[in-house]
């Protein structure tokens, strides 16, 4: 299959190109970007005329729980452990395999939607996610979650080892050891997985200081003054997605710096769960590779990766009191290039570039809000949201077309999602 | 003319109804509201079916300068003195009046097409303004902005004065006096402001200690310990609209509180000028009515009230790190009838009920980022973004319907602007 987008405007986050390129034609065969130029003739399957149009690179959401699309707007009125007690672990605990399927479904429509095409997962019953990933044709790096206080109890690993010869040949699933996090098991059960990351060269993936009262319960239990002391002595030797990083203080940022750990910053669900804001700024200075996610939607609200940017440059100048920090640029290559990083796929995506696969975005920016345009990066991270997202193309595939997804009828998942709230509601 | 909404869901923000009806009629006439009640059975010129469907009173954004949607996204990579030396105060030297119409239509239609049915500005060149919020159907209250260094210096007081003459007739616009801050006038000219808005019952709105220069420059130049000591001493006897108000004290808010002051909340604005973020867990802990504005679209990128209930929300519970603070509900609250209280209006906007003026949308939450509903209330404040809104309807008439603007023309509008910006830009 050839795809041909003509005519438009192209951010592609490459360093090898300009950051904007007006009038440009993007040649996609199969499942790769072949060629980038102005004026390409070359007979095609499909052309998508993209005038006045913007492409960027999909979006990579690095942080998230999918399954929890049904849950969304259950918090107001609770602390995060009220909720989880009362609301969440009750629900959870009557979910199926299917109902699992359905609300990962609903995630994956409303990723395609607002221009995610790659996310970071995180949850139990992870074949009922990965198999609602390939239904709708969006890229996905999942776990089975990981806990637990006995190095010998290996169900869990045993589990993410299955899933990983059961989905080896989809070249849309990648795996990492996700391990729930330093509070939830203890030294020798993180030790174990972390030795299954190294064995099978996979990142690993973790909660870290989302909140003050996990800081001081990792201090506690591990017997250290910072918590990122513990990364670096054990995690030294892995490739690390810390999901949070909310309770650091200067010392674990430089101690974190010293490892190779990608942060996943999720602005919206740290507010929402009145956990604070992450110290972004004093990370971005000391090098570290900062990615977005949105985590799931009963803390997180919804997957808009757009609005998730638009938070993380706004609470940085907000809190430092200074309008000139986090350009606009820079938080778009959070939310594209520095994601691929984190997951460890940057050689296939986070970029728009020949040779790279093809998951990119067409947005529509012709609108009220959206017009006259002085600064289209300023613009993209302030004023354009999901729904301005028009196409959606992954691994060469279009999956989402003039706002039609294509794989899957959204109005019956909507509709199976609510029978399923409807029955396990609290 | 007559119009009936039929089988809607119901947010009438009324303290005599339940918070959340189902199932009900609406019956307007000319410019009010009828009747409300299961099941109404009417001859009317019009019925819309708003099964499935949100109506609740249409927004009041009560801060902003709506001529400066041609500046969206200027301010990228600049501290804010040089923003406005080395951007805005250029470019708006080169403004006509014909510029500051279309400028203000374009806003105008944003406004409708997010929500909101009345908006507070501040600006110059005033009576332009004034006729794009008159061509577009939009309620608007505003002045001509004041400041000076001279008692005998009237001549700002008698265009606005000509103002209120010339657009006595029309009810959809109302005035107020408009200071535009202590630090910009002296003592005498603003007490010469007061005595205008006292002679003529109007409330006088001014930008307040939006950043820590502003507060440094009021305490030395009026020789006091704290801002809002100046608001108690000469503020006492007016109704008074306080835009910003980011950087009060616990000493101020406790001062503010003794006077007859509504706080204009703008938390995106505030933010991305790296002024901070107000204290409004505090001021609501005092009792103060707080209100939500966008400021201008230079500063606050765009004017969908929907994105700033959504911050003021996050921003409080974040930095408080309390997720039980400001319940939806009560932010709805801001975002109508607070607003209504603020610019003097509540006897005829802000909630739904029968008597009051037919200001109103009709909002769609039938999407995959809206359904299932666990709380609709949180769902509007977290996942419902302006564009859901589906029908605006000001003091009777339908504005936008199936959102498209009924009085203008959008497409001309933008370009007009487009052309505008590329004259002055700099």
């Amino acid at each position: 299959m050839k795809i041909l987008i003509k005519n438009t405007n192209l951010i592609s986050m490459s360093e090898k190109r300009e950051k904007y390129e007006k009038n440009i034609d993007i040649l996609i065969e199969d499942s790769k970007i072949v060629k980038i130029s102005k004026q390409i003739n070359e007979n095609v399957d499909k052309v998508i005329d993209a005038r006045n149009k913007v492409v960027m690179p999909g979006l990579i959401n690095t942080h998230s729980h999918i399954a929890m699309s049904i849950f969304r707007e259950t918090v107001d009125g609770y602390t995060t452990q009220e909720w989880l007690e009362k609301k969440i672990w009750p629900m959870e605990d009557k979910l199926n395999k299917e109902d699992i399927y359905y609300a990962s479904l609903l995630s994956c429509i409303e990723m395609i939607k607002t221009g995610t095409t790659t996310m970071n997962d995180m949850y139990f019953m992870t074949d009922s996610i990965i198999d609602a990933a390939i239904e709708t044709g969006i890229r996905l790096q999942t776990t089975r979650t990981l806990m637990g206080y006995d190095e010998n109890e290996k169900s869990r690993l045993i589990e993410l080892e299955e899933l990983i010869k059961k989905y080896s040949k989809n070249k849309l699933i990648s795996f990492n050891v996700g391990i729930h996090g330093l509070y939830t098991s203890n030294l020798s059960y993180v030790k174990m997985c972390l030795e299954f990351a190294k064995e099978n060269n996979l990142p690993v993936h973790m909660h870290f200081c989302e909140n003050q009262k996990e800081r001081e319960d990792i201090i506690k239990d591990y017997g250290v003054k910072n918590p990122a002391e513990i990364i670096k002595r054990e995690f030294s030797n892995t490739h690390n997605i810390l999901a949070h990083c909310v309770k650091l203080d200067k010392e674990d940022i430089e101690i974190i710096k010293q490892t190779n750990t990608y942060v996943s910053h999720c602005p919206i669900s740290n507010l929402k769960l009145g956990c604070g804001i992450a110290k972004i700024k004093e990370m971005l200075d000391e090098g570290i590779c900062i990615s977005l996610g949105t985590d799931g939607q009963g803390s997180g609200s919804n997957l808009d990766l757009f609005e998730t940017m638009k938070y993380t440059a706004l609470l940085q100048k907000g809190i430092n009191e200074n309008p000139k920090l986090l350009d606009s640029y820079e938080i778009l290559k959070m939310a594209t290039i520095n994601g691929a990083k984190a997951l460890k796929l940057s050689d296939k995506i986070g970029s728009i570039e020949e040779g790279k696969t093809a998951d990119l975005i067409i947005i529509d920016v012709n609108d009220v809000l959206t017009r006259p345009v002085n600064n289209i990066f300023a613009q993209i991270i302030y004023n354009v949201k999901g729904y301005n997202v028009e196409t959606t193309i992954i691994d060469g595939k279009i999956v989402m077309e003039n706002r039609k997804i294509v794989n899957v009828k959204q109005e019956d998942i909507i509709n199976k999602c609510e029978k399923i709230i409807d029955r396990i509601k609290i």
